[in-house]
């Protein structure tokens, strides 16, 4: 277990890696699909191997809610729960505490706050968040972190930095499940020498993977390249870079050339409920009137289990008709473009023309973005 | 192409069939799978064959208003639009336009209507009606009638059966698409003559299968095996009678008991979406509390996608996080149940053991009902 570099682009950073899990390997850079909940929109495990998603999210603060860890102990673990026996990563939680719950109360210890579905309370900190992702036997557990929104003042940013060092070591010393992998999350917002500060400090205490965090939370553009700019220079070559909640195929790529391995994203389920296909020239709105007649598939040339066998015609028209069929089909389509531009990114990688490759396909995919 | 009689009960009216159509045979007696709008509820063509499903039902009301005739036309008919390459039988919207619209005007040559969907105006009749069916190339393809409410005056009752039975043999004459079989739809109502009479002229005008209609519109159950044995007697031996609407599987066995060929019904998917599995054992309320650390599969021996890959814990779990695969797996099971049912009830007429079978199934299956 643990993760190697096998390949290198000799003009950028970017690289080909394998990350060994207790549940196999991951061919990096990688595209993870997200199923906060234990489900991703409609798409069982069979349709997460044929769109040939290779890690699965998990999130412990949802699963902590609903359906809590006592279920999630008595079934074994998420792999178990869910039918899917290739790797999860699970988040911390600390994002969702911070964004969709109620937030009544913060101490060295974690957070006090009221559940987003029912009010009820719960406590959440870095020991009650290991003990979870334990609970759901992730091979690759995050550490709990405070994320900060955007913007943020300096002055709380530095206090919310050293809280999220201390949690860090927290989460590294508590037990962890059997061959889970812990990540550390770089976090210092906007500031770069609080990234610095932050990369340096979590390498001391030593993790199997290190995130960005706090990025793609409505800064622009440029600042999340920053971010990544000042976290990954100061963080070990030999070990798996991961920034978090980004699933834009030329942001992906631009994070990849400066050094990243690993992206999460709800992007291709979201896309799919607003009746958005993500193709390799740009994003097609499936629900305009155009396509009410259209015979051709979702994307052409795309072998997903949706564009070989239905037309845009016909899933405009489940979308339109509010058939939850629709919206699966257009969730297995873009989970499937993600993972093939990755899969491609690698070959790019391998092939030694990854900056061509960039440039060509930053051009076609914000076509209409 | 046509009906064919290949067993029969020697203590009851119940047979089995092999209903020949243009997209391969149908063993009846059959359960088909409601897919108004050409879908059913997250179930591709891969889940109905793997559910054992042998005929879909679409809906000329439905997809008249959405996608309407001409995208129809243009897929080359519903088979290519949804992707599935057996039988389809089409319901003429007669129900639905008494049902779901807002009926503005009724004459001998049909109805005017705004659409439940958007208020938009339509006219739908026999020629309507089968002019769309034929656009969707439907298999078999139902005359337009008149769905009787219930409880239903006498007088209202007589008139109405006089409009089925002209509407019937407008639909008759109207063309049809290749290899299109045309069903009868026998009304009347609780009046026994009422149906007796109008089953004698339908079979004067010649169909290529009957239906019982009007039937299982909140009735109480007596009424239904009433209506059904006041129409079936006088339906031709060496044609398919089918009971629209109806999916109980108690229910079903009675009407096969009865002559009954054929059942449709929502039944299967609108369970799964109260979150109610339908057992051998009767229903059973997969979201209740007692679930929620159960290991076991939602029916213990189901050889369903749904039992063979998950648990109780893990279905109730995606119910009640709202999860769509929840909703998803747990229509796979129910409609694998009714059609495992159905397989079920050949195997006992074939093997000459009918009654005892009915007897026994109903007994467990309408434990929790």
């Amino acid at each position: 277990m643990g993760f190697e570099v096998i390949g290198a682009d000799s003009h950028t950073r970017a690289r080909l890696g394998r990350l060994s899990t207790a549940h196999g390997a991951v061919e990096t850079p990688v595209f993870m699909v997200v199923g906060t909940q234990g489900g991703v929109k409609g798409l069982g495990p069979r349709e997460l191997v044929e769109t040939r998603s290779q890690v699965i999210l998990g999130n412990a603060y949802h699963l902590m809610l609903r359906p809590g860890r006592e279920v999630m102990e008595a079934a074994g673990g998420l792999h178990r729960f869910m039918g899917w026996d290739g790797p999860i990563l699970t988040d911390s939680g600390g994002f969702q505490v911070f964004s969709l719950a109620k937030l009544r109360k913060m101490t060295d210890e974690g957070c006090l706050f009221n559940s987003h579905i029912d009010g009820h309370e719960f406590f959440l900190g870095p020991r009650e968040s290991m003990q979870m992702q334990r609970a759901i036997g992730s091979d690759i557990a995050m550490v709990f972190d405070e994320c900060l929104p955007y913007p943020c003042e300096r002055d709380r940013a530095e206090k919310s930095v050293e809280q999220t060092i201390r949690w860090a070591r927290m989460s590294k010393e508590e037990p962890h499940a059997e061959g889970q992998q812990v990540f550390g999350i770089v976090q210092g917002g906007v500031y770069d020498d609080l990234r610095r500060h932050c990369a340096e400090e979590l390498v001391k205490i030593g993790f199997d993977g290190y995130a960005v965090g706090g990025v793609s939370v409505g800064e622009p553009e440029e600042c999340m390249y920053r971010a990544v700019d000042a976290s990954v220079p100061f963080l070990p070559e030999e070990r798996p870079r991961y920034v978090m909640g980004l699933g834009v195929m030329h942001q992906m790529a631009e994070c990849v050339a400066r050094g990243v391995d690993m992206f999460d994203c709800v992007i291709p389920t979201r896309l799919a409920r607003h009746g958005t296909a993500i193709t390799r020239r740009g994003n097609v709105a499936i629900k305009a009137a155009k396509w009410a007649f259209d015979q051709g598939p979702v994307e052409e040339g795309c072998s997903c289990q949706c564009c070989r066998s239905f037309t845009r015609s016909y899933v405009r028209h489940l979308l339109n008709a509010g058939e939850m069929l629709g919206l699966r089909l257009l969730s297995i389509h873009n989970v499937h473009r993600l993972n093939e531009f990755m899969a491609e990114m690698r070959q790019a990688i391998a092939g030694g023309y990854f900056g061509e490759w960039k440039e060509k396909t930053t051009k076609e995919t914000t076509q209409n973005e």
